[in-house]
């Protein structure tokens, strides 16, 4: 297979670049961008490397934005090939980051080579968000980049994330969207006790009960046409000494929210206060944000993905903002368009991760044509 | 302070029969039994001695319990006086197992000795039942005597626990029972998933929230005029993997119930079963019955025992149920009549346990009259 996509996603994955490591993927990278003309920003943020490439500065400003790390690959003997020899099988790359997402990122550098040298005076000018740790916390990555392009007033118009989206096929799904994620950290106080002297006590496990199933029935939004109804999840719950005859003095409750655009976490953080309120309860509740949620709705960037891959495979795609969070929420929020279209996902984070080689060619393609369609 | 009381408690104090310890305690009494005529058998299981002594063959048969272990000391320079120095201050005997029950101890035997020289030819026989693990697991203590008085056939028709069981004064308080343990331990099955997709998982505290509202808040019964209603209580709640962004595919429940003579524990069972299955939960539930209910209604022995304590401290005595579970359990399962009558347990398992000289030399009085009343 001698495709340029597929030997730059091949030389990609045989870089151990686990999250925060770079591993050299960008500077690879941004030799190819250099030679496009590209203006090539190196930001390193205490672990984390990040580049900031830009060709041109004209409107519009489209950006492909993708991360170069990828998550550890567990104990290699499990792999049927090697997780970072990029070795070809039965038409499948195969290798940690096939999918997600260094496949997406030789599509787009491929894609890019071959735009310019067709259209080497496009309109608006096109740029590459590249950062070592969409896998890891979010700290060091894509969100300061964010902060350093907004601190000197650059602003990217509208952004493809390469984040492996499809289902079933290429492109039968593209996320135009994700919502939006909120923790809470609830601890309920009582008053620890011997169970033998209940009336000395007070159970906070007792007390929280009929808050919690408040809490687990509440229908907190109905969605719309792009958002499924907002979600409300315990992820942990402990409390109790131990010992079986310790009525205990505090109970800690951690949830989740992925909530639609419908409602505000702010709205969220009131809704959850006034049912601990309602049923009395002594408590300290502290929140993290951990995405704002973001819709990109029908507009030049997602009417050419649309017409793109209907363009390159015939297939008709479905928008969907299901599933985590990722990196688009940061640029969605200085006011970009956001998409994400990459790969079938069926394999990422597992052993054994795999990538189609024909539909990276044709990732490659699909994003060749938005370019054509936005750019020229 | 020369009293023979005084004088065995203290010399009981100075053998550090830390739990399943005895340290020679029993060895000591033995001797004062044997000399009165008592028919000394030691019954060694596992880790753990026990006495069985008994006077005459005869009914009534009266038997005084009790345990010649104490609970640990934890750091000696807590203590005020040396934990097992014996020492008298103020009026006040000091030492780990002064009130719990050393001291108790001491006045069985002296009132026994005084008893018996009065009435060599009393009516009925006398026991005692001694062990060194009440404080323990109660696996091989009191337990495994009843057993093996039970398998031949031998029957206590009255017995006195020597457990401390006065609150303010001596004598205020006598237990004429003691409510029922039942630890239940329920696993609520779920679908452990990612937050991002809740409806490929089943949140198992979610599922719970109604089912364990509805336990906090049932009324199991309404207790009666010896026992106060009983008692649910969760002791320990965990759910969760640690991770913010995992649904828990289970979660454990640890509860006790502290029940009174108007339930069983299969009727209590079954309660629990009921709710949990009324709200549809898979779970898997196992049980631990820690001591059956017992009371001991106005007789022969409740009516001695109140007399004897009004005769020596001119004080009413409270009968109660309260408080945890002691050896009396097993001793009352057998048929026998069962009361707890001790000094003040105001210090005990804490540091600078402490007994009143004055009351236990009155104890001392109060049993002598108990046996009088019952045994002549
Ligand atoms: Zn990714
Ligand atoms: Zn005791």
């Amino acid at each position: 297979m001698s495709d340029p996509v597929i030997t730059l996603a091949k030389a990609l994955i045989q870089r151990q670049s686990v999250t925060p490591e770079d591993a050299g993927c960008q500077q690879m990278l941004n030799q190819r961008l250099a030679a496009l003309g590209f203006n090539i920003e190196s930001l390193f943020f205490t672990d984390t490397l990040n580049t900031w490439a830009r060709k041109g500065t004209q409107s519009p400003h489209f950006c492909f934005a993708g991360h170069t790390d990828v998550v550890p690959t567990g104990p290699e003997k499990n792999w049927l090939h090697p997780p970072f020899s990029g070795l070809i099988a039965d038409g499948m790359l195969h290798g940690r980051g096939a999918a997600d997402m260094k496949g997406s990122l030789a599509a787009m550098i491929v894609a890019t080579e071959r735009f310019v040298s067709a259209y080497p005076d496009h309109k608006g000018s096109i740029s590459f968000l590249l950062t070592s740790d969409e896998e890891g916390p979010f700290v060091n990555g894509t969100t300061r980049v964010i902060d350093t392009l907004e601190a000197r007033g650059e602003k990217i118009d509208m952004c493809l994330v390469g984040e492996p989206s499809s289902r079933h096929e290429l492109g039968d799904v593209v996320k135009n969207g994700r919502r939006g994620s909120l923790t809470g950290f609830l601890t309920v106080k009582g008053i620890q006790g011997h169970v033998a002297y209940p009336h000395l006590a007070e159970n906070p496990i007792h007390l929280s009960a009929p808050a919690l199933a408040e809490l687990s029935q509440t229908q907190w939004d109905q969605g719309n046409e792009f958002f499924p109804a907002t979600s409300f999840q315990v992820s942990n719950i402990n409390g109790g000494t131990g010992a079986g005859n310790v009525i205990p003095g505090e109970l800690e409750i951690q949830f989740n929210f992925r909530f639609s655009t419908e409602v505000t976490y702010q709205q969220l953080q009131q809704r959850v206060i006034d049912i601990v309120e309602k049923y009395g309860l002594s408590y300290e509740l502290s929140w993290i944000v951990n995405g704002l949620p973001f819709l990109t709705e029908h507009g030049p960037l997602v009417d050419a993905t649309i017409a793109a891959v209907k363009h390159v495979t015939g297939r008709d795609t479905v928008l969907e903002t299901s599933g985590g969070t990722s990196d688009g929420r940061f640029i969605a929020q200085t006011g970009a368009k956001v998409i994400e279209l990459g790969p079938r996902n069926d394999t990422i984070h597992k052993v054994d991760e795999c990538v189609s080689c024909d539909d990276l060619i044709a990732l490659a393609d699909i994003y060749e044509h938005i370019l054509i369609q936005l750019l020229t």
